[in-house]
């Protein structure tokens, strides 16, 4: 059995995985903000890690993963500028901040469901958690990295980079940042453009305000992450990870952010999942070429020429690494749905094949798993993965076909590949009903078909007759051809 | 049209519903305390104000509903204690109080959608609003309406009814309240014992601590429906519901802290659900005879013998009016389901019925719409309107055996009647159709059972077998009991 090797940000190396308590994990991931719907390329992020979660149960391990919801502060966005926008989104609807988040985290929510993804352990809020985050502030200002400027609190990266390394998950340079000079709304009060804030004056327009030392204001955008994760994972944990997007300022702030508190860069291995792109640009809002993850189920987005099933977006999704580009188009999404039914229609055959004595296949099978192992222990790499899961089915559909025979044995491990790696690994469902009422639902009626056909060559009428009846009282067809009777619902 | 009435606990009386902005209505309802999975008692008070909910939905009002997850604070148990329920569950499972919260919430949730609730407008916390707690109590002080003991700030009750009444919504005789003299913990702490606490001062074992200008502590329990309710509604609005033991201390002790802050009785209308019983007795975690909202979908509570839907359940519940006892009993959810069938067998047929040129029920439709309307208006009288709608069920099969005639134009009305008061006032959805795999399945089962039956009697063991492996097979075990036999998954 292979090792799990993870890409580190950190080194931008595979590296070996190796958690800091035997059999257990804490994993920290920027969740949402939720001032509107997260779009599809956010949703990309999720279920990355879901996947990633995922495979590490799947490995054995206890999981503690925190995934935290964004429902205050200043966040800086792509020009640079630091603002309330949830405040925003919800002076524009008249609602209070917070009615806002939770008409977004509802509509979240439900995407999770709509696309199979697990429960996290727990879900932080930021509003939570406003006095943990006054008190990793309190201790950046102890330590002396941080200082008061007209009632906001800012991070003073100068004086940091003289005792710490700053750029470690970036891999920016500190040179370069603390020469820009950018000209920005409230630059005047930071002592240098690299310094960003802790917590910030309450102004007027403000929607939500906290009480704090410094006197009322709001936390900067970066703090609760810090605050959060320490509070459940601990200073030190094994993996932090995010959207690409948010290596910089975010993820490097947050290890400043601890470091500057007395503590330690937080988390050995730094995860960085993809963006998404559509017809080969970034899918943005800036851009306008976003769309909602309903949007794809119900067909009401341009992009597509039909409706696509949530398991068909997320094996879409799965075909890609994780960090690789990922390219929405209509060809893409077609191919994908093909590949699906491929691999789906061949599962759904297990139940049905013919079961020999004799068996060639077990080391072929066992090929198989072990290449699955490996594949998703490179890193996570589900787009090979999927490859062996091929594999799987044209085996499958050479049993069906008689060219090769398989025993019993050989089906259960067959049945226990696509169960482990489909349905739990990758996250995938099968459409047609449950798999498991599918299934079952295949066995008994072969059984049916079995017992039906025995009773009549017995002429026992009286239980043929009694299957007709049942069956056209469940709604279930039968129909006899030359290579057996077929059923459907 | 008649008008809507509605019992109101501070009156002991019907009154004519009107709302403080026209069109428009504000209503808060006390959510559950998440330290453990809501039962089935707790569920009851929660559909019963999804039905109200719905009903002003139905009759047109713009609604904001607030209901609440407590998830800290000190609540009063049937033994008059103040305990820290979340930070007792927490360390039991050696985890942080919200990570307990999340947990059950993420149950709460699932359980909403099974049993069909709608969402509330905001599902506020208590964590995520410490500081509105802090500036009514500051308020309440400002008064001379509370006190500080010992770090612990009390409302000081006897200080209040000199210039206010207390009792209001729980009728309770503030001179007996005055002189009761139970022991209880901390009591001498305070001036009375009918004061309650504010704010309470840090224990060492306390899981979630709070800063405060009276030192570090955590929220009483009342005060945080007090600052929500006041943030989200405003100092006054419509409705104020919750479970009918949360009259006292629990809202008398809300209308007081408003008054104390200088505000008024929040609410209008005061509306209590009553309680859940179970054969006779009132479902409680103390007495044990409590069971889970999906223990009674998955049949494995002991207190019936077959598991029902959610459907059902919603639908027994429906028959009893809110603020009548209701009981649980193996009989009565048997009715229930007969019930449920009547309807549904005869509201699934609307479709099929012969259309007639000439027709003689419009005045029939009519009345039984005016009297569901008159149902509803009579103070959400459910269990009236489910008596309507069994005589629209009579109509409608008198139409399917062409005893009476219903032109286009009454179809369309009776359909309207089921969507309006079936589907969306009382919140019931239609099994058949999407349950369409299980119920073949059961069927196909049955027929296995009875197969297997008949050839072990003529015993044909080589057929018995055969459907012996091939359930197992299916991963479907049979389990033969004195009533028969029964098989799952």
């Amino acid at each position: 059995m292979s090792e799990l090797f993870i890409y580190n940000t950190l080194t931008g190396k595979k590296e070996k995985f190796k958690p800091r308590h035997k059999g257990k994990i804490g994993m920290y991931v920027c969740g949402p903000t939720l001032y509107s719907e997260p779009h599809m390329g956010n949703l990309r992020t999720f279920i990355n890690f879901d996947m990633i979660f995922r495979y590490l149960l799947h490995l054995g391990y206890q999981v503690k993963y925190v995934r935290n919801i964004t429902d205050c502060g200043h966040i800086t966005n792509s020009a640079g500028l630091e603002l309330d926008s949830i405040g925003l989104a919800a002076k524009a609807e008249q609602m209070e901040s917070l009615e806002i988040v939770y008409k977004y985290n509802s509509k979240f929510q439900d995407i999770q469901k709509a696309y199979n993804l697990l429960r996290p352990s727990i879900e932080p809020t930021a509003t939570a958690h406003i006095q943990e985050q006054i008190e990793i502030i309190e201790k950046i200002m102890e330590n002396g990295f941080a200082y008061v400027s007209n009632g906001t609190v800012y991070f003073d990266v100068n004086k940091y980079v003289k005792s710490n390394p700053y750029g470690v998950v970036s891999g920016r340079k500190i040179d370069e940042l603390l020469n820009e000079s950018r000209e920005l709304q409230g630059q005047e009060e930071k002592r240098n453009p690299a310094d960003f804030a802790l917590w910030k004056k309450a102004q007027s327009e403000d929607m939500q305000i906290w009480r704090s030392p410094w006197g009322d204001g709001n936390p900067g955008w970066h703090i609760e992450c810090t605050a959060m994760s320490t509070k459940y994972l601990g200073e030190e944990f094994d993996i932090h990870g995010g959207g690409m997007d948010l290596k910089f300022p975010h993820h490097e702030n947050e290890v400043a952010q601890s470091c500057g508190a007395g503590m330690k860069n937080p988390a050995n291995y730094w995860m960085h999942a993809n963006m998404l792109n559509v017809n080969g640009q970034k899918m943005s809002k800036t851009f306008g070429n976003y769309f909602l993850p309903f949007d794809i189920l119900e067909g009401t987005t341009s992009i597509f020429s039909k409706p696509f099933s949530a398991q068909v977006v997320r094996f879409f999704m799965m075909m890609g690494h994780y960090r690789s580009d990922l390219d929405f188009s209509n060809d893409a999404l077609i191919a994908a749905e093909k590949g699906y039914d491929r691999l789906t229609d061949a599962f759904l055959k297990i139940g049905k094949l013919t079961i020999s004595e004799t068996t060639n296949i077990g080391k072929e099978i066992k090929e198989i798993r072990d290449n699955c192992a490996a594949a998703m222990n490179d890193d996570f790499n589900t787009s090979k993965l999927i490859a062996e899961l091929f594999e799987l089915a044209t085996l499958i559909n050479k049993i069906d076909s008689k060219t090769i025979h398989a025993s019993q044995e050989d089906l259960e491990n067959i049945r226990k590949l696509v169960q482990d790696y489909f349905v739990k690994v990758l996250g995938i469902q099968f459409e047609n009903g449950t798999e498991t009422n599918s299934q079952a639902m295949e066995h008994l009626m072969q059984l049916i078909i079995d017992i039906r056909k025995e009773s009549r060559e017995k002429k026992d009428f009286a239980t043929s007759d009694k299957i007709r009846d049942v069956l056209t009282q469940a709604g279930i067809e039968l129909r006899d051809g030359k290579d057996g009777t077929d059923w459907k619902i």
